[in-house]
């Protein structure tokens, strides 16, 4: 069975998260989408909300599992024993930030490989940060995120 | 006729800033210059100076009105029924952010168009950001910004 | 009255052209879309049927008019009695080349401007060479170029 | 099974695309590396001496089949029923070409997917042209090219 | 005899930092390397400490000097009395902002030149930011900087 | 004595390249400025009208030798007993490609050291070959090329 592990903050989750992990979905028999913990960033929804969101977005998707980790993505990566990482790519400058966080991976650890793909088109401008900014603005994200997102940000103010 | 917007933080505006704003009137039959307000940032000059250093230093452009705004770009741009915004760039790393911006842009309106302007190459450089740094450390801004912006610079140390 | 040119090879037009034409439509009086001629290209369509193509793709907007160049466009330009170029940009690879001409043509006349529209984000992998070499190869060309483009391609096979 | 398809010029193979073949064979069950017949170009070595060449220098590596074919790939994969095509990206320029064409195969095909990985840093600067290039000027291409490939190569001057 | 002046945070010294000293030192007479003091940054080690873990980490390099400065680079390069800035390159996004910085730099003195060289690719990745993240999630940070350097980051914890 | 060597092919020597020189011969004590026999492409100027050219645009700079080479690069510099190759970067892509050959260059031969130094931003947009392009469609060139660059490319019509 070939599993991959799609880290990432997901805060929260973006219809641009949602479309690679169902490529990420139909390539690989099994993904772990895992939240990751950053004690310096002050997130919008907690960890476990974070967990929920991408469950109730991604509830059609059979063979996933949410989860979140702390600590080093290498060695998560290692506890589950899979030994590919997704990584979803926009646009250039994501590229050049994901491709050294990769050669340090690959640094800690040769055996797990870093896989990218694509976000779709339609997507490429958008990110977590920016529906946040729109949000807090009161511009409509309406197709940006799931429904489900959009029902607890209004909650959040 | 044909106006446009050009809005940007000017904090303080700058000899590229100015190069833009001159040529965007050259372009367009009005444009209007905005200030953004930015709750997060800790600027060195507030809305009402950064307006009037516009003023001062863009004096004898005649088809331009300065103006600032609060909320969502596309909502003031809407408000001012106006239909294209200015935006110059510098370098490969303006392009992602502003292009990643203008397409959120497009997608809140779709009838709003963001057309980008080349500073001039000599100013290449130049940033708020960088002036107020190297103004800080004791460098000369001389040919970097209006004169009367290093004046009221000078006045806020 | 506020006109602009749009430049290109057009060999043939794609629906990332058209969608740059009809933007431009919207944002001057009238658009000028001005077919080059380069004598080193070997075109699949010839100046006259590029021209043509390019009249019955965009028949139904109202302010443009379809023409063609050989020489510097700076020249065209000045004869025509526009100062606005266009460009459409996809990806930063293009604006690498097209910043590097809109400094050379600021540099032989200052008067004339370049303003930089961004294509539609679905349209940010097309190009007309790619989809020669598609429709070579056999692939289906449907969507990304005119109906009527289609047609003529298939005759020159 | 989990299946992708690496395919590429290789003229010729170098220790970069040895690495990716590695590195991609120990992520999917089954590798089929395919060489890219272009009429336009003027290689070095024949489709079967590439594909040769391939079988050679990776000839320990057991998962892996080695093949070559003409038209779209996207055609070729879809014959081959594999829905996984493998890159291998060194820098950036790389990044752009390979989304444009990997957007432009998910056009025809949104059923494959294409996953980029990158090549191991030591040879972000390795090119077949490049390694060409050096062989003609007189210079040694020791370790950046299978052994196998350094002895045909010396055959063809 | 050509001297020349590195700056840079150095918190702490890298491997890259390491190799890009080497380097300068055989391609110069002599090297200053010259420690930033940035006063809004919040370092792991402060100035005297970084200046101490430099000088043991380059102990067998003769043609150095190490220091440290507050203030414009610009102002402290022509105070020591040399020309000549290095700065290391490891990737696109580096470049972008550190031809920024040396475009200042020459305006505000066109007397002194800013040189660059290539780190090691295979230090491509490395940064002293990301080192010290990896050492504060537990992860190995052996090979990525001086083992004087660990030794002194294991005692900051 | 510090020497370092300035390849290009200089077809034609631009105000650009004569910029690099000028920093270059104040960087170093000696400069040897050497111009590339290319035999795949087909100059405008031969490589011994190239030589004089240069010659008589630097003829005020006293550190400098002006040569012509083939084959490597690097066997050159190593003939010349010199370790420092200047190369002259514009924008992002020139990076890429010279980092490129830096790379494979250090690879070749580890004692040689590639530095990259700006162009003056106002020759920024500036190539050899966007000169000629300019030229041949009857453009003005005067302030992109030394003088007596301008009156030989006369001739050569």
């Amino acid at each position: 069975m070939r599993s991959a592990i799609y880290p990432g903050s997901f805060d929260p989750i973006t219809n641009g998260h949602l479309d690679i992990i169902r490529r990420a979905a139909e390539t690989f028999d099994k993904v772990i989408v895992t939240v990751s913990h950053n004690p310096n960033k002050n997130p919008m929804f907690d960890l476990e909300e974070r967990v929920e969101l991408i469950k109730r977005a991604a509830v059609d998707i059979e063979n996933i599992e949410v989860d979140c980790f702390s600590g080093l993505l290498i060695d998560y990566v290692k506890n589950k024993e899979v030994n590919v990482i997704i990584k979803g790519l926009r646009a250039v400058s994501d590229f050049e930030y994901e491709f050294q966080m990769a050669l340090m991976n690959r640094k800690l650890n040769d055996n797990v490989e870093t896989l990218f793909m694509m976000t779709n088109s339609q997507y490429s401008y958008l990110s977590s940060s920016l529906v946040k900014e729109v949000f807090k603005l009161g511009g409509s994200i309406e197709g940006l995120v799931p429904e489900i997102v959009i029902k607890e940000m209004k909650k959040k103010i």
